[in-house]
């Protein structure tokens, strides 16, 4: 094959192996690297970004671009090149030096930050904070000029592809208008029944660690394709072929970190069914943060919080931890790993809490970006918003708007996606089930791999051939419903 | 500062951070990459080698070189911009389709090497040895073309800046001549002595490596600058902020281990000592491999198998093992870390069998390169060395010409940098003794700061400001003196 489009797959194919390099030089910053190496690592990290930039910047790329779309082209072909317009587009929207302001606006935010929240002075970081919302409503702006949307889309396209808010607000509207009730509910069931008992540590690092290996490689971690590390913020980096997830350990309570592999192992079982034949291509990428949230929440919230699940897990759990006796039951570790709790702090909230946090915070950077609310008036709104989803009250900035590294540091339009993630979950762990009745009965004899075959069919394989709307019609049979994850929740929480 | 000289300074700090990159990059590969990524790594790799070449490679440069020779420069500048050109001419001197086929050659043969060596099977892999023999001649002579010197100097050039064949001759016969009767002396002395004993092992993984980490924190290894980590072959890599060694552990023996993290440490300190305004700059760079080996050797040859380095090292390791007892003095650790043997394996060898080796290599590689030998007869012209230089006949290859991977992998034009490193050692630490009388009695303490500082400042801290030659002059008085290391194993080996 010559052409455009050949021309272009050799060039995405570079820019591919070398984000490959900077996604495994983070997770060496975050895992690996001493101290003292921070600022030559942000120098190396900040040159093969340019790098990367100067490849999607280069001139030639519009004419490339237009006359690929001229070439014959395949069903996977033709998503590829939309992909690699869309990274185009984004790299080349904003001007070299709105670019370079904003990334030193948002570090010195950042490191305002840092010192803020545990001081819990948000005046301190709010003109700081004022720079980054100028600037992001300029790149919004510049971007919402070429991507043809609204600025706050323009954001959100940056993680969630073809985003809409119309979508989003609708919703999230539904579940906002339930979740009040949903909440008092699952608390009063709760309250009616005997309160779970915490198993007795301390658990050893090892131990965790054994018992995270077991469960990992059930699942279908592979760990010749990736290791599993410590880290401060848990996460997984690294690439397809060389999936890195990372875990921080408490000794006096093994399911945090237990929970939080589980977690980063569904992301990690998605970038390692990525369609291995678009590898370094855009179209071999995953689909965007909704998706990529729905295949960790669906394996630690859909599966490893089930009945079935425990059924499998806690006598693995028993034998890592010598555990015996009541607390240790399938049934008791259940009641635990669905406890729900009025929370001021997102991270700790549970899955019915946790959608009232992101609401909040969609509703207000929505309006921030929109000039609709200012910074000084932000802690009031968080506040007041607190009040309607969630029935609390923070006591102050560092448990309200202090509380997320996210706008901060930049990352406006992220938040929806995490709530997009977990109905995304729902409605294709829902659909695995009815196209596999199998499954329940497989995870509980420890078996995954109908569960995993039906993912990589219906997602990790499509990588980015279809949008996430589509990923879900085609596997679920409909777009995004809020009522399908609703049901999940009054089944699991509302239910005796 | 603008002009020619200033625009060069900005390309080569993006050059030097995507080689430390790579420096890290290859670290991973090593020490921490999963098995099955190393498909994927290898093209992550090629691509940074790809955008460094270009970087090297632009059209440019000729011109910005030219030009910035007729800038003001400092003496810094000066030696800077000759390195430049230095790096610009043997990146350029051979057509891009030769590098490429040279590439090629050496991945497979070194490939056919791996399953060659254990299997005894010279004539499996000769043809493509031959392969690379014959492109590594042809790119010796276009760099040769270039550089304006012989074509095994342009491939030592590559290793040793401006190293000359009739200096190593004469430096190399003079030692030729006397190993010997040295070897013969060493091995009278030390058969009229008891032999040392072994400490009784084993020796736990984890208490070796606090035992490493300890010797390294008092050699002034930074740990918030590094890293101590396992892999199959321990080598020195990362970058001078962030050096990260490795070692294997045997828990028969600690001595291998300790000898070869104290081996790294001192290529370490030599990278981490290098000159810090001048990173990312060529002239900031390790000035070429006899000055780096001379530093892993001074640490460990010339310090570290000492009486003094034993009387305070001793009392360390009786504590990290709980070692007691005869075979616990620091006489008789200094016995065994002195032992000397003939053996047919150089990686194997001692300090004063070690130069027999390497002489016997350089001069088949000066032959071959030349084609004053051809690879049929390989075999015998190495026996037929062994025999004269050692006095031992290989009973196979793979204890013969298949024992090193450097010729397979392209790597001609290395080996003298080993013995001419020992040399060098043993000429820097006589000097650094004359110079500060203080160091051995320091050393004797656990007190290394006064040989460090001499070190920073006659040594690493030059980076590439001077040439090896100069180095040593400026630091010993005389450029490389055989004699000097000559004498050191005589006094080493031949006293009582």
């Amino acid at each position: 094959m010559t052409g455009a489009y050949a021309t272009l797959e050799l060039r995405f194919k570079r820019l591919g192996l070398v984000n490959e390099a900077v996604a495994m030089l983070n997770w060496d910053t975050a895992a690996m690297m001493p101290e003292g190496a921070a600022s030559a690592r942000a120098d190396q990290l900040a040159e093969l970004k340019v790098v990367a930039h100067e490849m999607l910047a280069d001139p030639r790329l519009p004419d490339l671009l237009d006359d690929a779309a001229r070439d014959r082209l395949d069903d996977w072909q033709r998503a590829n090149l939309a992909e690699m317009r869309r990274l185009w587009l984004h790299a080349t929207a904003v001007p070299g030096t709105l670019v370079a302001a904003y990334s030193k606006a948002c570090s010195e935010c950042e490191m305002a930050w840092r010192k803020a929240r545990p001081a819990n002075d948000y005046a301190s970081v709010q003109p700081l904070l004022q720079r980054v919302l100028d600037l992001t409503r300029e790149v919004a702006a510049a971007k919402a000029d070429k991507l043809g949307t609204s600025p706050y889309e323009a954001l959100l396209d940056q993680f969630e592809p073809g985003g809409r808010v119309a979508e989003i607000d609708r919703l999230f509207d539904h579940l906002a208008d339930r979740l009040p009730a949903l909440i008092e509910g699952a608390l009063a069931a709760q309250a009616a029944r005997a309160a779970p008992m915490r198993p007795a540590g301390p658990f050893p690092v090892e131990a965790q660690r054994v018992a995270a290996r077991r469960l990992m490689t059930r699942l279908g971690f592979e760990f010749d394709h990736g290791r599993l590390d410590q880290s401060l913020h848990p996460f997984c980096g690294g690439t397809p072929d060389d999936v890195r997830i990372t875990t921080r350990y408490d000794e006096a309570d093994f399911a945090r970190a237990l929970m939080g592999v589980l977690h980063e192992t569904g992301h990690a079982l998605y970038e390692r069914g990525l369609p291995a034949a678009w590898r370094h291509q855009p179209v071999g990428e995953a689909r965007g943060m909704s998706i990529h949230e729905s295949q960790s929440l669906l394996i630690e919230m859909q599966v490893c919080r089930s009945r079935e699940f425990l059924e499998f897990a806690a006598p693995v759990l028993r034998d890592c931890f010598g555990g015996s006796g009541p607390a240790w039951t399938a049934e008791n570790l259940y009641r635990l790993g669905t406890r729900v709790a009025r929370s001021l702090v997102r991270v700790d909230a549970d899955e019915v809490t946790y959608p009232a946090h992101v609401i909040l915070r969609y509703r207000l950077e929505r309006a921030l970006i929109a000039s609709e609310l200012e910074l000084a008036d932000l802690p009031d709104a968080w506040a007041e918003g607190m009040e309607l989803l969630l029935a609390v009250a923070p006591p102050d900035d560092r448990h309200g708007c202090l509380q997320d590294i996210h706008w901060y540091d930049g990352a406006w339009g992220y938040f929806p996606t995490y709530t997009l993630g977990a109905m995304t979950a729902a409605q294709l762990y829902d659909a695995a089930q009815r196209a596999e009745p199998a499954i329940p009965g497989a995870i509980a004899r420890g078996d995954f791999a109908p569960l995993l075959t039906w993912l990589r069919a219906n997602v990790h394989g499509l990588g980015s051939r279809f949008s996430a709307r589509e990923i879900l019609v085609r596997a679920t049979g409909k777009p995004l419903d809020a009522a399908i994850f609703e049901a999940h929740l009054r089944v699991r929480y509302l239910a005796a």
